[in-house]
């Protein structure tokens, strides 16, 4: 039979440790080969693209995870599940929760591997689905003292500091600007729609680690070529999936394209971490594909069970 | 909420009348450019693909279908369902028999538009779950009052007559070869995954009316060239998709190509059908995109109840 999953079932029975390490796994599983995860295709329809990122373990299961261009605000994805043995489908889940969770992860992974150790303070430019599951991520392996968060609404992100609060038990502030959300942070997130810079590397302390989740192409970034200039150290969770963009991502284009690591080879121990306290390390996540099947593949296998709640500071070195 | 539909729901909720009204409706739709339907595409993995069919029926709702080529003998696939207002997913179906009755009712729809009015007799070759959905479907078009069948085990076809017996209602006949199968008989539907020729146009009698659901490609084929010669009318259910064959479409290639109809313009009328009780007639079924989830549609909208049995002879005129 096949496990129908809802969003109600991923928030009860994932937590934010579990799905950090499924999501460090699968980054593993990608640079050794083992996941296999081609490019992402997509059809085109009126007004918009629906989009399949497929993904295979090799000998335990393939699937894929499909989303839309249509903007949506509350549209839905489709992750499946496959049986390597005989393709049946073991699972499907329908929503968003798994799609913003894994990505939540991957800045997780990427902090947990990159960020000072003593990390503490994280400061949020953005306060969407996708900013949420950030903090919810990066909670599970610093211990915060403090968030700030800024986006363009006050009441957005009074909103946001608030869940904070009460979800997470973290102190957290709402601020005026974005610079004043990421200075003297250990751990920034971008998060954002914007086409434009929303920051500038000026506003980074040095030691910092940064995640950028929104926009990052030639033309329509939420951060500008100074980021890029700032970073001691550069990674992304997928080298292929960074060639691929039309038009190029900006950490692939002229000398960056040489400095861009992949965050799996950092796990893996084949590619330096960051190796001094004030280095600035940027993590530019770009959706590894066939993560989403991983994570559903790590919360319906026969022995999972519903973990405890998130263990701050679990596993605080490096990968 | 997401309808989450399972085989057993759609094996109890779809008749085939309704199925092969809803199809003809899709034919229709696409003909006039409603219904959406890009070329499939697909994404490489070790030993198969991911292969997504999607579909749009403008300012009502897009969806896909999924299925792979690792060949497994239970494979499963994935039919869903956006709303086109909020992107939600109103249903999502899995397993095979969507796939298998909306190929069933493409065949159903070809036989009502085409077939003789007086049709009587079917003969199949193959008795797979492709060949039994033909069935299905054309005894919803046509009054039969006996159908052969032949494949290769002696098994496979006493056992495919059987439950023609016992599910339809209709005599049923296994016999030795596919010429015999197929001989004297109105109706001829070849689902088979033969890559040569399992009859020759010779075995066709006059005025038959012919659907091919298996390999038509240029060197891999369930039938050959001397088929397509015998054919007075030659209509597919997408040229677009009959076009994009890699090797070409028999029925695409060389002179061919200039008699190749849609059969969504037999049905619009637009075209001429069957015009003398004597003319052979030949449906290359490659499978529309877009009508897995057109089919989806019609099962789940809010007004859809679970329909009467099929309704032998019903709506046999064209179309």
């Amino acid at each position: 039979m096949t496990h129908f999953i809802t969003d109600a079932e991923v928030a009860a029975r994932l937590d934010a440790a579990t799905a950090v390490e499924a999501i460090r796994d699968a980054l593993l599983a990608a640079y050794r080969g083992r996941l296999v995860a081609p490019p992402r295709v997509a059809a085109p329809l009126a007004g918009g693209r629906l989009v399949l990122t497929a993904g295979q373990l090799v000998d335990e299961w393939y699937g894929f995870g499909s989303y839309d261009t249509f903007g949506h605000a509350e549209g839905e994805q489709v992750v499946a599940l496959h049986d390597a043995a005989n393709g049946r489908l073991r699972a499907v889940a329908v929503g968003a929760e798994i799609g913003s969770r894994r990505t939540g992860a991957l800045g997780g992974v990427a902090v947990r591997a990159l960020a000072r150790p003593d990390a503490a303070t994280l400061g949020v430019v953005g306060a969407g689905g996708q900013a949420w599951a950030q903090v919810w991520a990066v909670a599970a392996v610093r211990r915060l003292r403090e968030v700030t968060v800024h986006c363009r609404t006050p009441a957005g992100r009074e909103k946001f500091a608030a869940r904070v609060r009460a979800e997470l038990g973290i102190p957290a502030r709402a601020v005026d600007t974005a610079a004043a959300a990421v200075r003297d942070r250990d751990v920034v997130v971008l998060a954002t729609t914007s086409p434009t810079p929303v920051i500038s590397a000026a506003d980074l302390s040095p030691g910092s680690h940064l995640n950028t989740i929104g926009h990052k192409q030639l033309g329509r970034s939420e951060f500008g070529p100074d980021l890029l200039d700032r970073a001691d150290l550069l990674v992304t969770d997928s080298l292929a999936q960074a060639g691929a963009y039309d038009p190029p991502m900006l950490g692939t284009v002229g000398a960056y394209a040489g400095r861009l690591r992949a965050l799996g080879a950092v796990l893996a121990g084949e590619q330096p971490g960051r190796t001094t306290p004030d280095q600035v390390t940027v993590f530019c996540s770009v959706g590894l594909a066939g993560s989403e099947a991983f994570l559903l593949d790590r919360l319906t296998r026969p022995e999972a069970e519903p973990a405890g709640p998130a263990r701050p500071g679990r596993g605080a070195g490096p990968g």
